[in-house]
């Protein structure tokens, strides 16, 4: 066998922030460990890297494991490598992030898992490991992206109203955004399709719309920049 | 011992793309691989992790001793996992990009190393494993931070003349730009301090700068947003 490295190894994990929004805040779904180190503590799913699959597929199996999420939005975030983030020894971890839509099934789905929770952003309790760090991290990310590229509309289910995509930059962001501005700016991009239906929202029905998903990526590929 | 992974586990190693900027054009340096696999094909500087080093220690040892780089901006670009991307066995890597100042001596130290050599990007010759897509996602971060985070400085000589800088852009983002503009804008974020110095440029001796780092982390930290 050619030259290559030799034991003792790193462990290699994969941990995920996932990401909703209901009708109040931004929210992440942690799990409760239920071994030690830390059991009892809250922590980000994830898990050990199989030998046989890739970052992603790690991922994404250890969410269906863990939290009963079946699909995701998921990228890639940062790679964790201090020596010593886990007690028990060296171990690696690849952070992903993800994107659901709280509002459809995979909420059910997610609340299936005994020890699988939302919480507020703004009320995270103490987490296992440095997975604190991790989150912040992805909120960093998330606000940036948001900004630049058209990823908030994964939160969203796929019909929604533009009061409904404000509250999404403006509880994201976590500031106040002109209401006439705003509509100018994101219906200036012609991504949003308007559709026939609308939805009761305060006093009058609200129209609801989808986001053009294929438009998008064929703008994007000729060098089209969303900014918002 | 508590609970944690069996073997086999997928070894680790980091990667790095250092790009350089001469008179002429962006490069990066790429070593010739003296062992199988790939045995002669240039590939980027990198290496096994040890147990007991971060990640950024692994991949700023890896520059030192295969490149002869002494200090470089060093950031972590994103975890390569495939899972045959090493023909010997499941190998995940973490590559970084670095900036280094190609008009000092890290130039010199770097060809110090036998098998060290500056390639310009458009002439990147055929590389070992998935090498060239790490250099490809290197460099359409690069361009893509350039424009929202200074980091171009890196790339130059701590003095600098505003042609210098404009070449810097137009090389990195492979597209002309306007001069009176391009001026106005740089000068504009009020980043750049004017020296005494000239250097000689052309037919007059052209002003020089140096960027003001410590002035653009406190505006950073107040939510000042470099954008060009």
């Amino acid at each position: 066998m050619p030259h290559t490295y030799e034991y003792p190894r790193a462990a290699l994990t994969v941990d995920c922030v996932v990401f909703g929004i209901d009708d109040h805040e931004l929210k992440v779904l942690l799990i409760q460990r239920g071994l030690e180190p830390f059991k009892g503590r809250w922590a980000l799913p994830g898990g050990f890297v199989r030998v046989e699959e890739t970052l992603e597929d790690a991922a994404l199996r250890e969410l269906r494991e863990e939290t009963g999420l079946k699909q995701a939005f998921l990228e890639q975030l940062y790679t964790f490598g201090e020596v010593r983030r886990d007690p028990r020894e060296r171990v690696v971890s690849v952070a992903y992030y993800a994107l659901v839509k709280m509002a459809l099934e995979e909420t059910r789905a997610a609340t299936d898992a005994a020890d699988a929770r939302w919480f507020p952003v703004s009320k995270i309790p103490p987490l296992a490991f440095d997975h604190r760090e991790i989150v912040d991290a992805a909120l960093q990310r998330l606000r940036g992206k948001l900004s630049y590229q058209p990823i908030g509309f994964e939160l969203l289910p796929p019909k929604f109203t533009l009061p409904q995509l404000q509250f999404l930059y403006e509880t994201v962001l976590g500031l106040p955004l002109d209401k006439r501005n705003f509509r100018k700016k994101i219906l200036g991009f012609d991504l949003l399709i308007p559709l026939k239906e609308t939805q009761a929202s305060g006093r009058r029905p609200a129209a609801l719309y989808r986001f053009d998903k294929a438009r998008y990526e064929r703008l994007a590929k000729r060098g089209f920049h969303f900014e918002l």
